[in-house]
């Protein structure tokens, strides 16, 4: 990392004026402010903010990035991550990517200036590149979605195991043609719930239509509503179908419901992760239980390994197919 | 605020030395650098960490101070705020309290460190005068729930409006006897409803018996399945409950579904706040609409209007009493 020595260097004036436009701007002449301003800039220097003593008598903060804060899964995870994180004596940032990289990089600067001493990213897939490479200078810890990377330890499930689960359950009940409600690809729970799905419907000698296959604009009950819109407008034989998260499942749920389809009778309906309000649907939800707390807690503990500079392992925890009345 | 020539002043040590303290500790003597730490502790000085001109070429960031973002409550406010707050360029940092004041301090400390530069509170009855001290120095701005202050502008509905309108209703839907599912008294809103609540009784002419008024330990579902538990074990006689929180109405409705209890012909329920969800439970829920979307937006710019150092106006926005099948 650069020091401050690199910075008065690479302007070409004293550290003291380095310190001066760092502490009190208004004293430098505005030219040598900007040329030493520039080499922060160039130099990517982080200037000990607070000196490390006094930082650590006060806040210690750990960074919580997820896409957004509505999709309900996140919820019980960042419980667990929050009280976990307060055991230790850290508080936590929850920042919202919105799986974009200009958000993402706005809160990566909170570790690069020191007021953030790791991070436990739940959106890893925004560039992988650049997460990498933050990696490398600081701490980071990947919850439930992952990248596989050097330095970027993650705590997941086996979500392709599970969607084969969920596929052989609705097989096994008898049905034949299985909807499969997905987000992007771009995402690897995705891919690895669609693998799932694809080695049940196989092992069952089922060959997938082509318009079995749904994918949502993004992870919102609004959103299930509208696949299953499309669902219905489209194709009328399908007699169950899979979303690879609750909030979609249970969109799909309210679209059923105001059409007045019969739930499981008419339309079988199997969600993913197991949040809270699946059981206040109606008909409650069939869905496959993430240890969502848990993982929470064990990604800071992975992450506090990190800090202190210990190796650390990747985890994959157990899930557990939640049978209730929507199939 | 303070200046780092009060911080050399009040340690007996040169302004140079503070300096160090701040960027390079580990050079300065233990005896010195405490007593420095000391003086900063003391003064709650706050060095001018990237000066000005550089933070402002940087992120911008303003803090969202809230109780718990399980509450459903919150997530339209805050998706209102983040677009509002990325219009003007700034970034928003999620900060839960948990109603504590030594979580919300460590926030505080977010302001005074300059890497954020306002706040928006959902939260502001922690502990009064704390706030109204920082309101002070740093730009604040109300939303939802709020205490009177000058230097505290907020957004609000009139809650005891609508909890008068709320009763009203059922009362001319021909209840007589309706329960009360509130929160601690320590919340205005809790307060405020609780009045229109008991406005609109008055009005009928029905005094409220002790045993129906009910307290939830915070508002979430169980909360409210909890307080469904023990009215139904207590009492039988209620035909109607308001519940001051969609989360503890749905966790009520959950209670009543268990029991095999018929909503709305053996009790009707209420909610407030008209949370996504509350289409999704069975039956569908009678509610309170707050703007909640419109909420975070004003409360933005109103914030942006305080930094800019102009006068703002409290504002109170229209409410609507959403009748659905759970009534």
């Amino acid at each position: 990392m650069p020091t401050i020595q690199d910075v008065a260097k690479h302007a070409g004036v004293s550290v003291a004026t380095v310190s001066r436009v760092l502490n009190n701007p208004s004293s430098v002449a505005e030219l040598t402010r900007k040329k030493v301003e520039q080499s922060i800039r160039e130099l990517d220097y982080s200037p000990n903010i607070l000196g490390r003593n006094l930082r650590n008598a006060e806040s210690k903060m750990l960074l919580v990035l997820l896409p957004k804060i509505s999709n309900q899964f996140y919820l019980k995870i960042v419980e667990g991550i929050e009280e976990k994180a307060l055991e230790y004596g850290y508080n936590i940032l929850l920042c919202q990517t919105h799986s974009k990289l200009e958000r993402e990089k706005v809160y990566f600067d909170l570790l690069k200036n020191q007021l953030a001493v790791g991070a436990i990213t739940m959106d890893p897939t925004i560039d992988r590149q650049v997460l990498v490479n933050m990696a490398k200078r600081y701490p980071f810890v990947q919850c439930s979605e992952y990248v596989s990377s050097k330095n970027l330890p993650y705590v997941t499930i086996d979500s392709e195991l599970a969607a084969y689960q969920v596929t052989k359950y609705l097989l096994k009940q008898g049905h034949q043609r299985i909807g499969l409600i997905n987000v992007s690809e771009s995402f690897l729970y995705a891919r690895d719930r669609k693998k799932g799905y694809l080695r049940a419907l196989k092992e069952f000698h089922i060959e997938p239509e082509e318009d079995w296959f749904y994918s949502a604009n993004d992870v919102s009950l609004e959103s299930g509503q509208q696949v299953m819109r499309s669902i219905l407008n489209k194709k009328k034989d399908l007699t169950a179908v899979f979303a690879v998260s609750d909030m979609l499942a249970i969109g799909a749920l309210k679209e059923l419901n105001t059409r007045g389809i019969d739930v499981p009778n008419e339309m079988a309906v199997v969600g993913f992760d197991k949040i809270e309000f699946t059981s206040m649907t109606y008909p409650s939800l069939t869905t496959v239980a993430q240890p969502m707390y848990k993982m929470g807690e064990i990604s800071v503990d992975m992450l506090i390994k990190k800090i202190q500079g210990e190796e650390v392992e990747d985890i994959i925890l157990e899930h557990e197919l939640i049978i209730r009345e929507s199939t």
